[in-house]
C-alpha cells in the first residue's frame, strides 16, 4: 500500500459500494473547484474577457472541429476545442492492476469542450433552430471521430448550464469526455434492456414511451420524430427525457433532417422549462450506445445492442440539494409529482420561431 | 395512467435505470425547496429565533426522546422532535402495486430529527465528547425503539451541516428516517459483504480495514475501538470512513463507554476537516444493519448478517460539485487524492480536550 501513486488520472474501484471513482488532480487545478462558482453574469458585466468567445484565443487555437457561419458574421458558429482541465490526457494507453482488495485503471481518454455559439450573449436554449442543429451536428462528429479510438469504451456528452448546475463558465458550451470504463449507469441501462428483449423481444424504451404516449399526462411536447416527457420516477423536479419515436440505438447515425428536427425539440422544451422556473440551472446528458469494442464482445453481442438499446437525452433542472438523504440512500426526493411538472410545462405558451 | 395520483408520499421505480425516486410532494412545502438555502449563520444574526433552540416552541413540544442536562443550566442536553416537513408520514400501511411498466409503493415511514444541542452557539464538532456521547445514545435509543415497528425496512440516520450541504437549518442537528425500502446503498453493500464472505468467510469491512492499517497511508486517527481513515476510493474529497475495530453489524449494540469512545473520535476529525478546510458543510451517515423483517427472509440469513455486515459512518464534506458528468455516468470525480487528503488530515496539531 506504500506503492507511490502518481500524478495520473486513476479510476478506483470502491470494493463496498462497487463504484469507480476518478481521482482526478488535475482537475483540482481548475478555477473554482474548491470555492463557489462563478456568478450566472457573462464575464464582461464584470468587465473581464469570455475565453470562448469568438474573438479570445482559446477560441482561436487547437482547433479539432469547426462549422462555418454562412452568413459570415463570425468567424464560426460552433467550434470544438480541448479541455484545458481534463479528466483523462490523451496520451499513453490503459493500465489495469489491483493493490489488494482495490483495484485501479490508469485512464486515459480525451475531453473536449464545444463552445455553441460564438458569442456569450444567446445560450443554447435561445439560439436559432439551424444553429443549435450545427451543435447537434458537432456532437454527431465528434463521436463518430472518437469512436475510431479503441481505447475508448464510452462517449458522454453533458451540457453543465448554471454555476448550480456545476457550470464553471458562463459562455454557452458542451462537453464531451471519452472514457477508459463504461460508466455505472450506461452498464446499468444495457443490462436492463437486454434483459427486457430477452424476454420479450421488445425494447424497453419503446415500451416505456409507448406507455407515456398512450396515458400523455407526463408527455410534455411532440413532434413526428421525438417525444419529450417527465419520467415517471424522475429523480428532479421538472426532468425531461427526450427520445427519438423510431427505434434508433446510437446518436450518431441520425440524418441532418433528425437533428434539425430534434434541435426544434430540445429548443421548445427548453424554453418551457425556463419560463416555468425562471431559467434554472440544469445539466443535459445525451446517452447512446456505446463504441464497439471488438475484443470485448462478440460479434453477436453487437447485432443485439441495435435492438435492444434506444439512445435519449436527459435534462435536469438543479434545483433542488441532494443531501445526507440521498448520499446515504442513494435515493433521490422529488417534491413535485411528475404529472404536475408536466402540466405546468404543457402550459406554457410560446412564441413560434 | 390517467388514475388520479394522491396527494402522498410514493416511492417510484425506474424500470430504466433501476432506482427508487420518492416522490414527495409535501417536502415541496418545506421553507427552501426551490430557493437557495439559509445562509450559514444562526438566526439570531438575522434578528430571527432559532425554532430548535430550548426556549422555543418547537423545541418544547411533541417529544419523543431527551436527554437531561445534569448540571440544570438547560431543560435538556439532547432532545428528539417529529420533522414538521416528513418524506413519509407514520400513519397508515405500506401499499405496493404496479401501473403498466411502474412499481409503486406508497410509502409510510418515521422522520424525526435530533436537536445535538440545546443552543445555536456550538456545533456537533465542538461540543464536549460528554455531550456529543449523549447525542450518539439518543441516535441508538431510537433505532432500538423504530426496529420494533415491522412495517420499517431500515433507519437511516444522516446529518446535513452547513446550507451546501443542504441543511435548512443553522442549529446542530441530525435527522432520522424509518423507510419501507431497503435504500439502494445499504442493498448493494450488503450483496457485496455477503458474497464476500461467502467466499472467504471473512467480513469484507475488516479486509478494508486490515488493508488500512497494515498501509496506514490514508489512515487519519484511531484510537482502541475506532478507526477513521480516507477511503481509497473516495468519491468527494477528504471523506472519512469511521469503523469499529471489532466485528460489529450494529451500532445500536454499541455499549455506553464504546459510543464515548466514538464521540472522541468523531470529535477528532471533525475538528480535523474543520482546521484544513475552514468549517466545510458536510454530510455524515451513519450505516448499520437494517432490521430484522422476518416475513421476508429465513432466520439463517439473520445469523448471517451479523458475520458480514459492519456498521460504520461515512462524513463527506461538499465542497465540490456532482454535474452533468457524474449525473451522466455514475462516477464521481474526486480532484484530491486520498492519500494526499489523509497526509494535511494527520499533520492538523489539535488542542486537547
Amino acid at each position: 500500500m506504500n506503492t507511490p501513486l502518481k500524478d495520473s488520472t486513476q479510476m478506483r474501484w470502491d470494493p463496498i459500494l462497487k463504484i469507480w471513482t476518478i481521482v482526478s488532480p488535475e482537475r483540482g487545478k481548475r478555477p473554482g473547484t474548491f470555492i463557489p462558482p462563478v456568478p450566472d453574469n457573462p464575464p464582461q458585466a464584470d468587465g473581464e474577457i469570455c475565453p470562448f468567445c469568438h474573438h479570445s484565443e482559446i477560441s482561436q487555437g487547437n482547433v479539432i472541429y469547426q462549422a462555418a457561419d454562412p452568413e459570415k458574421e463570425y468567424p464560426w458558429f460552433v467550434k470544438v476545442v480541448p479541455n484545458r482541465y481534463p479528466v483523462f490526457r490523451i496520451e499513453g494507453t490503459v493500465k489495469r492492476w489491483n493493490e489488494g482488495l482495490y483495484d485501479i485503471v490508469e485512464g486515459v481518454g480525451a475531453h473536449e469542450i464545444v463552445i455553441d455559439t460564438p458569442t456569450c450573449d444567446l445560450q443554447f436554449a435561445d439560439i436559432s433552430i439551424k444553429r443549435r442543429a450545427e451543435v447537434l451536428k458537432a456532437y454527431r462528429a465528434r463521436i463518430l471521430d472518437l469512436k475510431k479510438d479503441v481505447r475508448f469504451r464510452h462517449i458522454l456528452i453533458f451540457k453543465n448550464h448554471g454555476s448550480r448546475a456545476g457550470a464553471a463558465m458562463y459562455h454557452s458550451h458542451t462537453q464531451i469526455v471519452a472514457l477508459p470504463e463504461r460508466p455505472l449507469n450506461l452498464q446499468t441501462m444495457l443490462s436492463t434492456s437486454r434483459d427486457h428483449f430477452n424476454r420479450k423481444e421488445r425494447c424497453l424504451f419503446c415500451d416505456v414511451l409507448r406507455q407515456e404516449r398512450d396515458g400523455a399526462s407526463r408527455v410534455v411536447f411532440e413532434d413526428d420524430v421525438y417525444t419529450a416527457f417527465v419520467p415517471f420516477a424522475s429523480s428532479h423536479p421538472f426532468e425531461l427525457m427526450v427520445i427519438p419515436r423510431r427505434h434508433a440505438h446510437d446518436f450518431s447515425l441520425s440524418t441532418d433532417e433528425e437533428l434539425y428536427s430534434l434541435s426544434r425539440v430540445l429548443g421548445n422544451v427548453l424554453q418551457r422549462l425556463n419560463k416555468t422556473l425562471r431559467n434554472p440551472p440544469y445539466n443535459f446528458v445525451l446517452i447512446t450506445a456505446p463504441p464497439q469494442s471488438p475484443k470485448l464482445t462478440r460479434p453477436d453481442y453487437w447485432n443485439s445492442i441495435e435492438q435492444d438499446f434506444h439512445w435519449h437525452i436527459r435534462i435536469t433542472p438543479r434545483i433542488t440539494f441532494n443531501a445526507g438523504f440521498e448520499w446515504g440512500t442513494g435515493f433521490s426526493i422529488n417534491p413535485v409529482r411528475p404529472e404536475d411538472a408536466a402540466a405546468h410545462l404543457r402550459n406554457v405558451r410560446l412564441i413560434p420561431e
